[in-house]
């Protein structure tokens, strides 16, 4: 039993069978089952049209696991605290996930859901985050101050740019996400709770 | 390793030691222990002025388990989506833990503390949430026709009443809880998760 | 003529009549109409669950007339801030009247209920109304430097505490007032006015 | 003793004393006494830089006393609902009392500021602070729905246009009132209370 | 072909022909037709009550026009910022449209219709911008300290005077504006551009 | 002479000179200056990291000119519509002359700078607008009756797809705009004036 909805969005989108889908999508689709132990139902939902879900999942990759200096963990960090401020449930149930697993920490993804001011933080992660959280809530208010906040913490202008465009990406998605109601796997929920 | 900070407040308040309580708190705590696992934080923070520990934990104990045509689960997803609406880390652990149980749905909890209105829940409880969490964010604008919502989905005056006093009472605890940094025991975060 | 609704509340309470009541509350209530002139209608509402009436009251006296560094003007000051911020009609008259009569000072009373910034207050003051609307209007914004801020202007730890609950306590009440459209007595308008 | 500053406004405006005023307005000021018992200190504060006197006062009286299907009543209710809204203190205090003295109802005066909402209102004037209410918050969300709303309970189209005009007039005086710290004459606070 | 309503204002107002109007008022609108290749819609609208539109033009023109230590073009960049805040349609189309040729800089006008705190500004200009702005947002919010911040860089109290009353202004016209539904004369659209 | 700062963005990111960039991008790049007149300052912004710069474009690309059941210029609008509620500055420059391009109606690009409610739209463009900033504002509040409000206006389930993400797209980019204070090419200003 579950109080969350079956589907995977709420809109009639024509998402294709599995075995509907050119090989090479497939093959992508298999390498999720083989690495997270599923399909994540972001990428189901954009099935239904072929070149969205290419360039989606180009500039997902580039942005999440590219080159940067941001670690993979910071940048799920700002994924949680932004998801969390625009209360998007799909996002902080896959993401919340993705910092218990790599932090090795179940409270630090339980802190960022629920109110990450109150987790304790490095000075980088906590001026990070605050950066991240503001770009969210009142980006037109962001002035040249909130920049050398964070250069003052040690991030290089370059971070700087990162920081903005991972917040900015989950800024994108969460609407994505709360407009057609997506919902995240259940595979989720209980993964690294200990 | 926990992003959660150590100590049950911000605030030197002389929590005494647990055997230099009155014999009858010691006893309250030796239940505690029993059927929770735990001495809620909470009630350690309390415990620095007796007094006031006894009035809240007779209030508490009114609101959340004494007569009422609301069932417990009903109360617990009232406290969590007040708690949500406030950002409450608390309180947003301890009883998203208590929906977790209750409900025997861990999804329902998570729900719950990221956006309730993700949730697929009956009439009943939409209305009851969307009352008291109204009440949270905007009492002012409470009107007659809110109130009648709840009339309309099959609750009681009495009942409406209820919803009342036990979204206040987060709307209390929350802040108090905000307000000192308090911090939930650790047990809870895994607990009830598949 | 009034455009002050007639009722105690908006709800069908089956609120007892008083000589229908336990003969200790009715010595309970008799001394209300000794001090007060009135027995004030929060504690009618209340009386259609003599175990909430009881519980509400021992909690109400314990933070409003216990033991504290903040004196009795000062708490009263809090629930009108708090009240203020909420727009609660039912608390503004009843604690408004109160600050009239503890600080003797008509304006004092008008001034919080308007607007508490527009005061001349003690720098003591003027910190503890602060935290007390900050935690009302974004309690999830509380960080260490506005516990320090009270510190600074010479609050203990122990009066912290003090003006979490207190402030905590009327957004609790503030919700239920306006949660059922509880209307205070009358006889509040006219005291204390020069 | 007061808690309300002493000062008429923060600024140093060099006010003229009353004899160093042209004397058309030492006669106006006459009246005012005459009529009100003071001269409204906004009336002092404005005769630092007589040709703005000359014209505010014009525009307040024509909008406040001049030809409308609007009564003198309606006209203050606004005043202090858009004041309340703003939370400008010397507004309220001020209007809040012409309010009681037009209605007779001490509590009309209370409610408005405390909050209207909570107010037994004629449709008329439910609808009417309404308006008045949506274009202080949110002007820019008013539609032709909003407008339609006030001809369904009968106002003429002229009559938008007043209560439009008169619920801006106070926009602009509130945020004159509270950029310059502008104190109400203390008479205002014990007049008509019962 | 426009997307803007055709109408001067959504209300029927019974705004008279231009020679239905006194010879004073036509004299007028002649001067506005030469200086300003037009007569803008908001002295039309007034003019259907000539006690208005006489007490709202002589208070305009003596805040705009009259003396101050305020420039012209400093009196409509805040009338512009305020009307930007409180998206006024007919206020940023008319004032933007003042500010490019006062300024003679096209890009200002547009990033103080789109959000001030990107232009390239003074201190002085970002101070006084600053002040207007927080007027208009969070009047009950100010403080001595919003007051020094603009001595400080330079202004005199008779300036904040005017800037308080310029501010003040826009957030009553601004509220008429929207209220009404008040359209601007197409021809300031083009006005100004490079 | 130009209050707009003359940066590309606040930060050092060693945009490589136009020259030193590979043929593939030199060849686009080239595309832009003859189709637009420009090549887009967010371009060369991204062309610091090749990769970024690709994923980029071709999402933006698959966005706004691919398929879908939303015209070219109803998604500008919604591009407009977005920054303008974000208030980003060089979403609103550039995506403003494209409504004006696309539209050829100067006046529309203005209005949904401005305040998309005061234009005179068709049904379909304002349930489209309505939804797109709603997702923008409160984009956790959304349910099932937004997403009827676009089909009982002739959306279909994929074109509400389409609408959902363009605005997401916005979200984002002006978030990464305003975060790094990125500035538009200056042409933007004056083309389509008229």
């Amino acid at each position: 039993m579950s109080a969350q909805p079956k589907h995977i969005t709420a809109l009639e989108l024509g998402i294709p069978k599995r075995d509907e889908l050119p090989e090479n999508i497939q093959k992508y689709f298999d390498i999720c089952d083989e690495k997270l132990g599923m399909v994540p139902n972001v990428l189901k939902a954009y099935s239904h049209r072929l070149t969205q879900l290419d360039s989606f999942t180009r500039f997902y990759n580039e942005l999440m696991f590219g080159e940067s200096g941001l670690t993979k963990l910071e940048r799920e960090m700002i994924a949680v605290a932004v998801s969390s401020s625009n209360r998007c449930y799909y996002c902080q149930v896959a993401h919340g996930a993705a910092v218990r697993d790599y932090s090795g920490d179940p409270t630090l993804g339980e802190l960022l859901v629920m109110n990450y001011r109150a987790a304790e933080l490095s000075e980088r992660e906590r001026a990070m985050l605050d950066f991240a959280v503001k770009i969210t809530e009142t980006p037109h208010a962001i002035v040249e101050a909130d920049r050398q906040a964070l250069r003052d913490v040690g991030f290089s202008d370059l971070d700087i740019w990162d920081i903005a465009n991972v917040a900015g990406f989950y800024n994108m998605s969460n609407r994505v996400a709360s407009a057609v109601d997506m919902q995240p796997n259940l595979e989720y929920h209980a993964q690294n709770r200990s």
